[in-house]
């Protein structure tokens, strides 16, 4: 009897709307648990209203992945959802005003990957400073043994690297710039009790104090636009600027002005305004490094970010306190 | 008569063969000194063999730059040189043997380049495992806004990276990897009993337990091709290998053939065996980094090294110990 019963149970439903990428990338095992059960709203013919009303009072949380949007009108089919889990640091694609409302708990990828988005803006950075990128086309293309000299890049010991939003990824690519003997300061809304690199409260202050800016921070209303070119002349004719945040952090046309008038050094952009567009007068640059917004992610942190969200789901369900939540003001 | 004979004093004379390079970048001034004085023989009419029989008595030293040829001849030509002075860490332009043979000392860059080159191997390392240089290539052909998708890069944290003499370079190699999260273990002819990396006795044992190889042993009769096919085949299909070494420590042929047949990785290749020969096969591949012996040096470096030239020159004129002597086994 017990046995019978024991197959009977009904665990909570967990419900995925579109198929998880990482379903398929690391096998549909890895995703499992004896805490709760998948509810596949993809595998169902029926259409998406249809399907949610049918088990309107089952679900009780959502993995949200793959970028499929949790809007207000889920939300409202599914009144007993108290939690929705997502495999994204960042949750644009969730209606986070309407969660909140409702009550219901929000988790995210938390800081996985800083550090992916911090070696990458170290990659720029060497990038630029040591010509790599133009390094590579000038062998390619075959240059080297018509014109041996390849110009000198510059030594990234010494340089004055000022950060732009200290959180978990600028303290990340912080720890990673000491290692290389640069200097770090930082600009951020508020000066960071505990740490001790000198603190700019107004960023052209720092882009004159410093030889290198790597925008970190998040896009705001505050932070739009925060690079404009008075900023970029601060920076100076030999500054580099990286920007592993946002493309609208920066007035991308002003700094491609200042590009080519050659009023800052070089640049390593991983993110641009209008995406996937790019500036084309960039492209005939050599002082500059293009990269289609890769910083974030690689499968070794998507992996652990997907551990996360289970082990963020049986938290949920074993009433303890989530792993990575996300308040809304983040 | 005091003012008189002061003005008379004969400085020691330090020969210059060929224009130093550092006397354009830097101006002549930097390299002054009162403790002696150049004679440039570029500036002389004067056949090289006449010049130095003039002045065969009154040089003292040689100050080397930009790879011209200290030979036996000249040190015959000129017995009063008891020191010579070079602004690169190698120095294979110079007759070793016969300078020790006469008593002559050596300076060279001592170890001023170590950071430039240890910036250079992360420079490459990362860009290999996270795709920039292809990343920049992709975008440059206006590749992104018609296939969103770029292949994902690999992580650094947690890599199981190989250093293939931990000398000067290698150390500050490893300084770098481990703000990245990688785990270092190393091979060279002895272990070093202050170092607390795991060391490997035999090189395809470190690659059969490392993720990444990085090449920064000397070039030696021990190390040529020292990374052969079977190293090769150790590191495995996923295995990375960085070269800052030498282009002759990697058995090339055999390597270029593990890249073609994808029995390794990838690579980030800064040094060649026929250089600037690349082979052309390379140029096809996304998982390599080619540069052209670039990792060495910057002009920041390089003024360290002036600098640490003339004091070497000021030294040996008060009779004190030389700051970077070379050793003729080095």
């Amino acid at each position: 009897m017990a046995t019978h019963h024991h197959f009977a149970v009904q665990f909570p439903k967990v419900l995925v709307l579109r198929k998880p990428s990482g379903f398929a990338m690391f096998g549909e095992q890895f995703f499992t648990s004896n805490k709760f059960q998948y509810l596949k709203a993809y595998e169902s013919a029926l259409p998406l209203h249809e399907f949610l009303t049918l088990h309107a009072h089952s679900v009780k949380a959502i993995f949200s992945s793959a970028g499929a949007p949790v809007t207000a009108e889920i939300l409202r089919l599914l009144p007993e959802v108290r939690l929705v889990v997502a495999t994204s640091a960042g949750l644009n694609h969730i209606d986070v005003v309407e969660c909140r409302r409702r009550g219901v708990a929000l988790a995210n990828a938390g800081n996985v990957f800083s550090e992916d988005v911090a070696d990458y803006a170290l990659g720029l950075l060497i990038d630029v400073l040591r010509k790599l990128s133009a390094a590579d086309r000038f062998v390619r293309q075959g240059l080297w043994p018509i014109n041996a000299e390849f110009p000198l890049g510059s030594k990234l010991g010494g340089k004055r690297v000022g950060i732009v939003g200290l959180g978990s990824i600028g303290s990340e690519v912080a720890k990673r710039l000491e290692a290389f003997g640069c200097c770090v300061s930082y600009n951020s809304r508020n000066k960071k009790p505990s740490v001790t690199y000198p603190f700019y409260p107004d960023v052209c202050e720092l882009a004159a104090n410093s030889d290198v800016l790597i925008i970190c921070c998040a896009l705001t209303d505050q932070t739009h636009h925060l690079i404009n070119k008075q900023v970029l002349l601060a920076l100076g004719k030999k500054g580099v600027i990286i920007n592993v945040g946002r493309g609208a952090i920066i007035d991308e046309k002003e700094m491609v002005g200042c590009l080519l008038r050659g009023e800052i050094g070089g640049a390593g952009l991983d993110v641009f305004e209008n995406e996937p567009d790019v500036p084309k007068q960039l492209f005939a640059l050599d002082n500059v490094v293009l990269s289609p917004h890769s910083a974030v992610f690689t499968p070794e942190s998507f992996k652990d970010v997907c551990e996360l969200a289970v082990a963020n789901l049986e938290a949920f369900f074993s009433n303890k306190p989530l792993l990575t939540p996300f308040a809304a003001d983040d």
